[in-house]
């Protein structure tokens, strides 16, 4: 069994967002099901509209963001819990005062992210 | 996609533990692959030593608790992130005054609990 400290973590710059960070907190050396992950979005940053080939389930550990959901738009905010299933097309801008931050867990399973060119 | 919020969800009792309750955040209904749960341990709850057939991935979310895994104790605090391999032993026991909050995510396989009697 494994303990580790979020914030001895480093966090990684995530390609493609607006000053968007990412650390892993259980990844494939530990898990063979899944992957839970924390991102941390700072105030106004976010992640433009893309797919994933991988579905998401997500909760809101701090701050709120403006969420686009394939067809709708909807605010988050601490305390919600978000299910994004493979294929939906989604984006994120955090508050601009008190940006955003969420855990994101998916599946062991491999990724391809496409982006929606020309929306956001 | 969907979206809830975590004070809409009934809590329910866990049995066999003591002042301990929990809520399905993502589940079946909404995911192939994992569960998102919300634990609540109110100060001086917890759950006694058992295993489980499915690992978990953890992330404390509020408060601390003194955690048993396999043959180590230790204090685990906000922002602590657990991992327990499928059939190791853990314990929790909830700090006197804060709680204990965490997350636990499971795969979606069967789950057997076994209580090892006469330890906690």
């Amino acid at each position: 069994m494994t303990v580790k400290k979020s914030e001895e973590i480093p966090l990684e710059e995530v390609a493609g967002g607006t000053a968007t960070s990412r650390q892993v907190l259980i990844g494939d050396d530990l898990s063979p099901h899944f992957a839970i992950r924390r991102f941390v979005m700072q105030p106004g940053g976010g992640m433009p509209l893309h797919t994933n080939t991988v579905e998401h389930g997500q909760y809101v550990l701090r701050g709120r963001a403006t969420v686009r959901l394939g067809d709708r738009t909807l605010d988050v905010t601490a305390g919600d819990a978000v299910h994004i299933p493979a294929g939906v097309a989604h984006s994120y801008t955090a508050d601009a005062t008190e940006g955003f931050e969420f855990l994101c867990v998916v599946p062991q399973s491999p990724d391809h992210i496409r982006v929606i060119e020309g929306e956001g």
